[in-house]
């Protein structure tokens, strides 16, 4: 199985692969674009998509994601970068230069309820979410047999409140061994400590299941049930120490009635919180979110 | 235009002047169906739409919504409800029988911001809302001349804080001489006190500008666009003595982005507003609404 | 696996040991939800869910589906429908009365497509869909192993329309083996003779990926591209000789950009696809459904 | 009243009086965001929002949205294109540039049915339509007085099939008397003539009350209701010669179920009709749209 997986990454790798992304953030001042896509076209890179937006307080902010071609990238991309260094210098950029075939690696932390796990390893096999699962940690065997029958390393690691900063080192003994580029924690139900957080900002993924802020912490479908909603959502989020605080990426809901008692709505709720993370993370891994002021700019 | 508007009505309530409704809420227990159906049945009276609910809780509570056509019901209501008081008591029934044509007389409370009210009355206009705006009033005088225009009468009554109590029992001399059975906060802006609202019980429906239990209070879209949330929302409820934390009638959102600035949010906003306050003032005139518990039960 | 399967799904039907359901068709008269709440009760079932509906055309036609709780119901439920039978004479029924508890038993056709198939899998796994899955069958071996890891016989049929009388004797075959209640085409891809479609008249659930009656036939997600709708969807019905004509029981949509070309929106598809297929078979299973002239009434 | 809507409307003016806005389409080479950029910053623009698209077929049409802020528009502008000329013909661009503070004209044309033309003159007064409305045209008088207390020029055109040819000089005549810039179709219910369509290419904007492509012509809720459809839609495109086929601006849906008759489908799509509409005419008016081959793109 691991080599059809492999045959349909591949085939969207290849398709990506003169393909590069620049993302900027710096202080608005005329001439950003000018410079930026006069650099490219002047390194015989082509535009194909770009996006910008500015915030319009006082301290403007610019922020630009551009995709383009250029078909020395496999080769060059250092160079380039090289060559836009005095650029971003002179705009006082936050940057980054990719190339949209180099995978991210995941790992993906899981509990004992499946369905985001499911979802994003359904996604992957279909060949939508670029990324490798590099590993899948949990603190149950649950989901064991699923990810290891795709190739998947599967590692436990018990984990409950009482044990949480020996499970924490296990954990990131775990990341730093396969390298890992981003977190998503697909319904973990584990606090993460500030010391896990603080080394990975921004690249640790949440799913809260309600629409945030409301039903901040546990149960939240329950407290739904007996508030009386009659929407229930998800909330797809970067993690930071505030408990479900962090910048959102993504928010969908569902409509329910009277009828539906705690239980619908969970199950209700699964439906949205697959669909809802994992656009998430697809917009994590294709470079498309930028983090500022607890807020997201996503430009999908 | 008031001819007009009338004709429309008029029409309406033609098509349902021999349909009448009864609402039941009581211990559940086997035989309630039957006992009703069989009462209707035997006195002429034709189910046309039927809805029922019971909570699933230990303690079990019973809830039915019957749409009955009756030829007679336009002289023997009243009649036809003696002939139930002995079943209703049986049952330990909370209840009420009603004909639709009978149009509940509301009063509509008003500030600045006329997009609700706008919205009221022209499905009013329409034919939609099947009501007598018996009043509209309002701490500003935006509203007058767009209320006079359709014939209906228009009370400035001077409102804030400072000076509640005073403009409360001007407000509850007026609902008392136009006889009001219901009241509609159409982004009224003003805190009621609970003297007020206790005489009014499931009877004033408010329209919160924010997707409840989220951003309760005031500013919603402002605190919505710090938080930086993907998606916007609308939430009608009865009105209590707990501010924003009555029985949900209906709850409605849109998606926004990064782009969207605070005053976005609250254009975009205006249309789920119009829209959710619509639907549940609608739901209410029809008796389509149970509040049990602090919840509603909608047979819509 | 197989275990853990039978072991949600079995506690799913505890849970339901004792409900039973009634659909009912008649032509509209008084009386008949009298008749029929007083006949269970006064056999001993409680009503637990009842609705109705009536067309309002000169020949109205009456539809109620009840689910009722019955302590008898899994020794005598075909004495019940003995002493229904009367009654369901004297108003002219076409009806049925079931145990929730008794899984009906569905064949699930595919192709190389395996979202929809997977979806399924996933929910009944999850013990939503309260069915047997008792066979796969298909034109291809892509599905094979995922199926049988799960202990679901998998028949491979080899079916083009060149052979499709031939292919369908097989089929018809299995469904009789198997003695199949239902039949899902989850992206099957092939179009069944009359004489196949005959034999399960509102039996056979197919999803086609369209909001139909928009781009029937082939290709829906091209002919959408070309068009350049902003909404594309997915179409739940049953399967009759028309092509795509069938009745409607579930649609949804998501919305797309001039951005998304075919095979974006062949991928957005996807999701929808699954839900709106698995939303369907929900309700076909849990006898939701009634068929009237082309039509659905969904007692959802 | 018409005071206090210039004064909205011209709050929104001068909000907007530095901004100018640039729409080009070209076939895709490198370097025309370089080229474009460069120009600005030159003359000292500032790029506020820019969004491109390419389409990826082997003829690549690239197409771009810019708003730029500059000091100078309302004094220069003229100029400022004169010197963009070369560029423009260097690229092969098909472009246009203005100054959003120039409001464009617009007539509305209304039937009998008024609620979308009610939605357009309510989002007017709120400022969010920036246009003005130079003349309402109806085959009817219904809509006069309303059009009539706002100030805004009325005028009775009798309009049928039989005398269409005749209809249509008075109503070009008007068309032309007003320096109308766009043709809204606010539910008009007349089918224009190829001669009249053709002096307005892609400027006459229509809602149609159905998803497009499904029930094109007439009377689609009936015929929606009759085929049973889960979900019903309206759909606002530009008009061309063939009858609902022009390119589609946008679209939305509304669920509905076995218990809505086609006058209540009316009743509900009317909802999705409005926003459709005011969406679509407010996007035309912020020059967001551009039509290729049948299509539009949308930079919203």
């Amino acid at each position: 199985m691991r080599t059809l997986i492999t045959e349909k990454l591949e085939l969207h790798r290849q398709k990506h692969e003169q393909k590069g992304r620049l993302l900027v953030s710096c202080p608005d001042q005329p001439g950003i674009v000018s410079a930026v896509s006069t650099f490219l076209f002047e390194h015989g890179a082509n535009i194909i998509e770009s996006s910008q937006y500015t915030t319009d307080h006082e301290s403007g902010r610019f922020f630009l994601r551009i995709e383009f071609d250029w078909k020395d990238i496999s080769a060059n991309l250092d160079q380039l970068k090289s060559s836009f260094e005095p650029i971003a210098q002179s705009f006082h950029m936050t940057w980054s230069m990719s190339r949209a075939s180099d995978l991210k690696k995941l790992a993906i932390f899981v509990s004992k309820e499946l369905h985001c796990l499911h979802e994003l390893l359904w996604e992957w096999q279909s060949g939508n979410l670029m990324a490798e699962i590099a590993v899948v940690i949990s603190n149950h065997e649950t989901a064991k047999d699923t990810v290891e029958a795709l190739g998947i390393p599967f590692h436990f690691v018990k984990a409950n409140k009482d044990i949480r900063q020996d499970a924490e080192k296990q954990q990131l003994a775990l990341l730093e061994e396969y390298d890992i580029d981003a977190v998503v924690l697909a319904r973990y139900m584990q606090i993460l400590t500030p010391a896990f957080i603080e080394q990975h900002p921004n690249k640790i993924i949440n799913i809260h299941h309600s629409f945030l802020p409301a039903f901040i912490g546990a149960n939240p479908y329950k407290r739904a049930y007996e508030r009386g909603v009659k929407l229930i959502g998800a909330t797809s989020h970067y993690v930071t120490n505030d408990l479900d605080e962090g910048p959102i990426i993504e928010q969908d809901i569902e409509r329910v009635d009277h009828r539906d008692d705690a239980e619908a709505l969970k199950n209700i709720g699964r439906t949205i919180e697959r669909s809802v993370l994992a656009r998430a993370v697809k917009w994590h891994l294709e470079d498309r979110i930028i983090v500022h002021e607890n807020k997201t700019i996503v430009f999908n």
